[in-house]
């Protein structure tokens, strides 16, 4: 079934370049361990080189517009001291060698250097940290994130607001998820779990406005390649106290829930950028699992939203 | 349990009365069988009886408003020419002895007449002619209905907008309903359960804006009591044409489920009634499985109009 | 995928003839109208071809054994006094031309005159009188079915013996199969349906020794193609009367589960003719839904027969 | 409903005697938190003091047989050195005052010694060590466990089975267990889960002869109560290498499935005892997740066991 597409596969991998392993951890690591992945580079001349290679694949094909999107495997939490900085001293901190980013900032820093928009697709780390989005800003280039919203989570956004809505009190909420693709082998890693764990599970007490306990499982399962399964154990309590039980199973193809997001998304930033929007696109919230600078969690509300801004384009 | 409301309940069973056999079907003429059911009566009789117990009702109690819900077991369809009937129509051939009413439009017809609101939490036929809701706005009393949505419908009308939006195509939607309350052996009877099965499968076509292969069954299953579980599988398409499956299992208590909807439903018919609007309560859409004179069956969509009504009492 | 064994499927489909429409319905009369499948035919002169074309292919092929296995959809129920009559009085019948027998029961009658096993993997009829019975008996050719047990009712006759061995009694059962191939559209037909349906149902009651409610559906789902999708919730009662549920989801891909027990059947109707066994081979009742001449359903009772046949092949 | 019990279990709370803290960690002292608990006490004025409370309970309601049942909460596994001592080799131990005894142990011990049979409901190691296996062969004392099967790990031995018979290779196993009572307290200590986790894990191998990929959790989540939660996905290989699902959700009260396995046993144990039986009732295997001293992990091969010799007391 790939046969068709070979020669285009071929043809593109020429644009593949050597990637950073700054910060990443040892399961990435022995995954990544290529030779031409440089194992000892400083923070600055990575920078260099990242540019480099975007300004080169621009200009190869002579291209307008590129859009930068991070489908990279999930790295760890990332909870370092320049989370808390403003742009002007992270980017001191870079000059003077003593800072430290997680290798999808470091792509994210490199894209917006360049002028590229940036899409997280994953809960890494990114251009979610205060200092990235005051850049984007100041340079006025569109960034939005983080972890696409494609199944489970999806899920959860759609059917939370309902039990809100009709007063039934959600008193559980657990939710077991297996698959087994390049992802799984990188979420077995407990450090790179604990990111995806967070980024499933915290949108609930948002959108219900208070916490139900809660439990997230995801777990590499050899024999389902690209097919997550997710069940889901919704208990909760309606009229005098009774309790109830909601569960659903979901089994999707866990790439291809994803492609036409990624393309839609690189769609809507370069749209964005054409426009001469920059920064957070709030707009893009319905497809995030943790939308950033957005407390809204709810699947509907995001999408109004997608459809407002959708409708004053045609104003 | 109940011993605590013993007393209660006793009291108010002073207030049961009679109600109708008019063109109900055998299961249901089956489980009225009460001494004290008319068996041959005129519809204009009945309806001088039904009002008189009405009136006497809210008179017993000195209340300044009464409002009659339909919680009564569900009809056989009602397709007669009376569906077509304008009020001036229906009204001449109500005095001439000519019109048949299905037993819930009765009621309906009884209770607008002494000026209450009429609220049709069945998927029989009430007040969902055009006749009796033209009757309704001409004497401004609030109607609403029809067929409350408790669970696996309010589940359809909150993932059909999902699929809709992401652009994941449902191929077929398979939806099997068991219970085992008296509601069920009234639906066990095909000719009722035609009223059901339409009610809890149309929507579908309108939110998605195209017809997928659907299945509905309603089963009664003596075991199950009140609790309603429903098994729906939902077969869609996403990228590249793959196939994906979504299922769910609902385990709810059916009757508690529908309490409250009942009671939030009478609250707000008597608000609107105090506060002079008339006719079907459209932001009452979000519901009910079949909304009178609406076409939107996105619950989101349903709810926000009740948000909205909700914002302008505030203003 | 198919492409590589297309050759030997030309080459095999020299072996297709034409079948007989003798007693079938509409439904299968639609799907088979094919131009060389004879319209009216007596039921000796359709008994004269089938047993001409099954020795063609065994002279052709040079074979010394060939098996008959019945894989054609199922057939309406068959209760006519046919199914009281001996071999005598069936013969004669035939004889007389007054003998009417389904289509499945003329296959099975023509493989027993050229001394063939027979094996009826469906529902349908095909050796299942008393009447072939004995005639396989008579002739010391093996014959079983029927209707091959591959996914949901495979489960009840695993699922079963647990409840009854631990006590736990079946208030009710409820089995929803789905999918969407050939098979699908035959059983769409209610009349071919029924058989499908009383085969799944009836094994509860004899492994329980009571017989809780059950409901059993088959519907075609077009989308589901060969994958067959059963849903079963089973209500049952353990200590203190209290009541628990045991739900279980069957993807299975039909044709597949079928396949390797076809070809199982096969080699073992052929070893039990070389070793001289003939009428119904009881230790083949693990594979079939309905076994002939046999109460036992309970799966692994079942197979311990299969197990003490194998090893006493080798002593 | 507890209240037409109450003078029955306020007259029994009279038996309760304090129990030990041995070797058990912080959940389960802290849980065990009581004023009566001797903190710190020699194993063998333990042993004492725990014959001396059985004895009193069985003179005291001048009982011919008591037989003890261990249904405490799961203890952390036990590897220690003891695990492979004879008894002759522990009861030196004991004496010198060198060894140490997993609380489980010493009640099984203690029991041995005033020659009552010991059931060992949980995953704790009670009598499940080779001294102790010796000692009540020796005393000839009935023993059997070790840990109930209920729910997930029935329907494991139930349906392992049935796949290794059909010749459908399990790929991977994952089941999900969830629930809210006093046990799920104590199994939510890692240390403690470990014992279940494997007790509920390595049948599948023994069954089906090869290994899996498995997957076992087990979770705290507070508003089931009693209600145990099990969803279990089994992916299997059929024809072709044509990857299939089963699923399956048990709901099931765990103290209900529990009590009539845990009467039973009791009556069986005592049966035994005057029947002259000593050291482990292999034909109680059925009732146990890891059978003493038996290989065999399919339910329907030991119950067949439990048959054989139920026919035995009959000749």
């Amino acid at each position: 079934m790939l046969g068709g597409c070979r020669c285009d596969l071929e043809e593109w991998t020429k644009n593949v370049r050597p990637g950073t392993l700054l910060r990443t951890n040892d399961t990435i690591r022995r995954l990544a361990d290529l030779p031409d992945v440089p194992q000892r580079e400083s923070l600055t001349d990575c920078l260099d080189r990242l540019r480099r290679d975007l300004d080169d694949f621009r200009s190869r094909h002579q291209l307008s517009q590129v859009v930068v999107v991070n489908v990279a495997s999930t790295e760890p939490p990332f909870d370092d001291s320049t989370m808390r900085m403003t742009w002007s001293e992270l980017e001191a901190a870079i000059r003077s060698g003593k800072a430290e980013l997680p290798a999808s900032s470091v792509y994210a820093l490199a894209a917006l250097q360049v002028g590229m928009p940036y899409v997280n697709f994953t809960p890494s780390t990114g251009a979610g940290m205060p200092a990235l989005q005051e850049y984007a800003r100041q340079r006025n280039v569109p960034i939005c994130g983080k972890d696409g919203k494609t199944g489970e989570t999806l899920m959860k956004s759609v059917l939370a607001p309902m039990f809100a809505h009709r007063n039934l009190r959600v008193l559980s909420w657990v939710g077991h998820n297996i698959f087994g693709n390049r992802d799984g082998i990188v979420l077995n890693d407990p450090t790179n779990k604990a990111s995806k764990v967070q980024s499933k599970d915290q949108l609930l007490g948002q959108i219900l406005g208070y916490k139900p306990q809660t439990l997230v499982t995801i777990e590499y399962i050899e024999s389902l390649d690209d097919w997550k399964t997710a069940w889901d154990h919704i208990h909760f309590r309606g009229f005098l106290n009774t309790k109830m039980v909601l569960q659903f199973i979901w089994q999707g193809c866990d790439s291809l829930l994803a492609a036409p997001l990624v393309i839609d998304l690189a769609r809507l930033c370069l749209l964005a950028q054409r426009r001469g929007e920059g920064g957070v696109l709030k707009h893009l919230s319905a497809f995030f699992k943790s939308p950033m600078e957005v407390d809204e969690n709810d699947f509907f509300r995001q999408f109004a939203w997608l459809e407002e801004y959708a409708a004053s384009l045609r104003r």
